[in-house]
């Protein structure tokens, strides 16, 4: 069943390239995606022999992960409303060599459109290419900032601090990112990157200009944390 | 001044995008392009604010790591002649978000391809937009290969304890990568990527069919090493 309506005025909301297809390029997208339902767990894709295509999420949350031998997940990213995920198409990039899971972590919607229809628009269009490159180049960014976490482990450390130091007795910090980067001596970018980061694993609820602290005991557990490795 | 003839034949056999140019582009490239020499330790580009252009090694070796505030580095990746540094051109790319810093390990040589004339290439070439996701997925194989050392730490071990054990007295051993990873379970791309991070750290050197322990000491450490995050 080709998309309806809504779903191709959201597609065109979100794919930035979307005003630079061909009339016939747009009708092959409307005609050959598909909305997917994910109940919460359900996965989106699993590893390099997946290769369904590329994923508009609508809906929900997935997160993307890797998993050791043993059968250890460590989690890259999430991904929310509006964000794609581009590695449930990665057997259409070349030198992919990493294998990566995606699953629903809540019941989630999602727009496939397939692997063909993907690899056609990107071997034809110059703005999908590009569009491509900087979804690689985001999440890149996303693995990087896990890295320098593991390695470096600090900056989660500081903020949790400043954090409990800085909350009232409601557990309520009136600040803006902004502000709190310039206390901390960093960037506000810095600062919102770890904030969401801390949101997604329940330790705070950020709104316009408040900080609500809603699990103390996993920031305090975070605050106390030492650096991990040294070597 | 302009490239050389011999270095115009370098560009044209290293870069697959080169057939597709126009005359015009490709004179653009040899005509703004220049080799530079970097004495082993001299850098070849330091953070995000240094964005000299797109380094194509002609000769010798780099490396690209990540430094912590406290000065800590970490290697993500080696460069090799015929390798090509996109790092050095981030500011091209959309969405990339980490600083990288890259030196000559060994006294090397490499042709920059300035920023604005790569640029202008890769906006208005699908081949050079697709030749730079390429560089940018091998990039992100790197790291995640490293990451997944970090987190699960395992194939090291398991192929430096292989080594080890199935060497002659003069520690040489006479198996195909595919014949070693037919005994330990596991794909030849696996084997021959931990085989040439082996070589890297001068563990071993690597010949037809043929592979000589060079470092037995680090290897013998290497192959006791205990996993080192388990949480």
């Amino acid at each position: 069943m080709p998309l309806g309506k809504q779903e191709l005025t959201f597609l065109r909301e979100v794919l930035p390239f979307w005003g630079r297809l061909t009339d016939a390029q747009r009708e092959a997208v409307g005609q050959k995606s598909v909305l997917r339902h994910f109940p919460a767990g359900a996965p989106l894709h699993s590893g390099p022999n997946d290769c369904a295509g590329l994923y508009v999420i609508r809906s929900g949350q997935v997160r993307s992960y890797i998993l050791s031998e043993e059968g250890r997940e460590v989690t890259l990213f999430r991904l929310y409303e509006r964000d794609v995920c581009i590695f449930s198409a990665s057997c259409i990039m070349k030198n992919i060599q990493f294998d990566v899971y995606t699953q629903a972590v809540e019941d989630s919607d999602a727009i496939l459109i397939p692997t063909p229809v993907y690899r056609e628009l990107r071997e034809s269009s110059l703005a999908v290419s590009e569009y491509t490159g900087q979804l690689l180049s985001s999440r890149f960014s996303d693995v990087m900032w896990l890295l320098e976490q593991i390695l470096f482990m600090r900056f989660d450390r500081r903020l949790a601090l400043f954090l409990l130091e800085h909350a009232d007795g409601n557990g309520r910090l009136k600040a803006t990112h902004e502000e709190i980067a310039r206390d901390m001596g960093t960037a506000r970018e810095v600062v919102t990157r770890m904030l969401r980061y801390f949101q997604s694993e329940g330790m705070v609820r950020l709104s316009r200009g408040q900080i609500a602290l809603t699990d103390l005991k996993k920031l305090k557990k975070t605050a106390s944390r030492i650096q991990r490795r040294k070597s």
